[in-house]
């Protein structure tokens, strides 16, 4: 009988709030729709939010009357400043949010923003978890994403359906701010990857080879990455569109050398690739996708 | 009728010289004997040619005498100031190689270098490749290394089974050091991949996370690489033993770095990595493999 109870409870619809209806986040409410909850949107630029009103969301005016209505609220938006005014802010989620509520946000954030939002949370009796995810636009739309967790084990269990409905990875990595350092460890690798793939490939061209016969020799071996096989073609290709953005990279770079500063880690490979991807911003590609860095070794 | 003749060419065994029976050299040497060929050894070290002399291998003095006999000859040694001693020494392999025979320098050595040995060979009717490898000794044990190959395509041709014996992956990259600049992409995209790796264990271990946690979240995604899946392991085992020796590994990003320098081309990346590596080996881990360059972000 328990198991029955608890199946019911894990399938039973929700009122599940959404904050940020970008590329993103519009795919990732739209499954959870799919999956038979009722959704409340809120989102900065309404027009972002049409499709989904469209399908049946309902409008909220802000974040405070979002959560009143909500027994979940999602956010996934742009920078830690963005988070922290609309959990911690005047008229704030964590302020409005009904007792037992459970606040999950999705944005690639800081840490240490995460673990506050939780204490301020745990203080009104509100469930907080931190969930940035990976896989991009088209993870998003396939409900593929890797969903990365931090927070307290029962409200991770609580919500594992909720996660079920958007990605297939999805793992608690800790207490509150894990699932934000685990994505830090995610783009840190990714940052000094980039440089190697940037680098090999103009070195490649340079030295008068072709390219993509280059990638034939070394993308099943120890030099073989995601980046280089995925993002690899599209520099050869000349195709630098997003993907993922630059100036979103930038960002991420920044909350993870702040957390390493914060714990006295010196990442000094990080730290290159920060510069070299503010100084291709600055050259004027902040709207292009991260394998433009290879712009930088262009002639 | 043409392509019967062809298949027995491409088929009857030779006489092979092989300098330099380390590990990588042993097992390729003896996918050639396996294969019906006549085997020449000359090595520095005389004991570590013992297994082939066992097998059947002849021995011969010098690189000389050793050219005198043989219609092919094969080179992997360690440093390109060796690689130039051999070929273009007093008493080496060019001046002393048969017209017609083929010579395959399969170190990874310098670029500049191997277009010099191939005028050298060419200016004497010899025909000259440079054959550089990536596979490690696994990869050389089970016949299964990448091959990037530079220099003439009818020599190529004429060398494809010699090179089918040990390994898969057999491209020509272009003419004369073309094989040894597609290494050196490869090692470039190694190199700052390598700092992402340890970067980014290091900052998990160091936000308390459990690092091999991280990796079932991260290595699946674009933070994934054959680095961060096979040495990513090791390293969270404080497993530091060579794979790829540290001291080689400084070797190579030399040679990458000099060869850039030639064609006027900045590596950041690499050159921090270069920095950071021989900033281990002075600590005492230039015997290590690479991923032990984590040891340098451990408190």
């Amino acid at each position: 009988m328990a198991s029955h109870c608890d199946e019911r409870r894990r399938n039973r619809n929700m009122n599940i709030g959404f904050i940020g209806t970008g590329v993103m986040g519009k795919s990732m409410a739209g499954h959870l729709m799919a999956a038979g909850h009722r959704l409340f949107v809120y989102t900065r630029t309404k027009a972002k939010a049409a499709e989904l009103l469209e399908r049946g969301a309902d409008w909220r005016d802000s974040p405070a009357e979002l959560a009143e209505d909500c027994e979940v609220v999602i956010s996934i938006v742009g920078y830690p400043s963005d988070v922290e005014a609309i959990y911690l802010g005047d008229g704030g989620i964590v302020e409005h949010a009904n007792p037992g509520a459970y606040l999950i946000d999705m944005t690639t954030s800081s840490p240490s923003l995460a673990r506050r939002i939780h204490a301020a949370a745990a203080a009104r009796g509100v469930h907080a978890l931190d969930a940035p995810v990976s896989g991009g636009d088209v993870g998003a739309r396939e409900a593929r994403l890797s969903i990365m967790v931090g927070g307290d084990r029962a409200a991770f269990e609580a919500m594992r359906p909720i996660f079920a409905a958007m990605g297939k990875n999805i793992v608690l990595q800790g207490g509150p701010g894990a699932g934000q350092h685990t994505k830090m460890s995610n783009q840190i690798a990714i940052a000094s990857g980039m440089m190697g793939v940037c680098e090999s490939l103009a070195y490649a061209k340079k030295a008068g080879l072709d390219p993509s016969v280059v990638l034939q020799s070394i993308e099943s071996g120890a030099a073989g990455s995601w980046s280089l096989s995925n993002l690899g073609p599209r520099i050869i290709a000349g195709n630098f569109e997003p993907g993922f953005y630059v100036k979103h990279f930038i960002k991420d770079m920044k909350i993870a050398l702040d957390s390493a500063d914060e714990m006295g880690l010196e990442l000094p490979g990080l730290a290159l690739a920060r510069t070299l991807y503010e100084r291709l911003s600055d050259a004027g590609f902040a709207e292009k996708g991260t394998q433009a860095l290879y712009k930088l070794f262009e002639d």
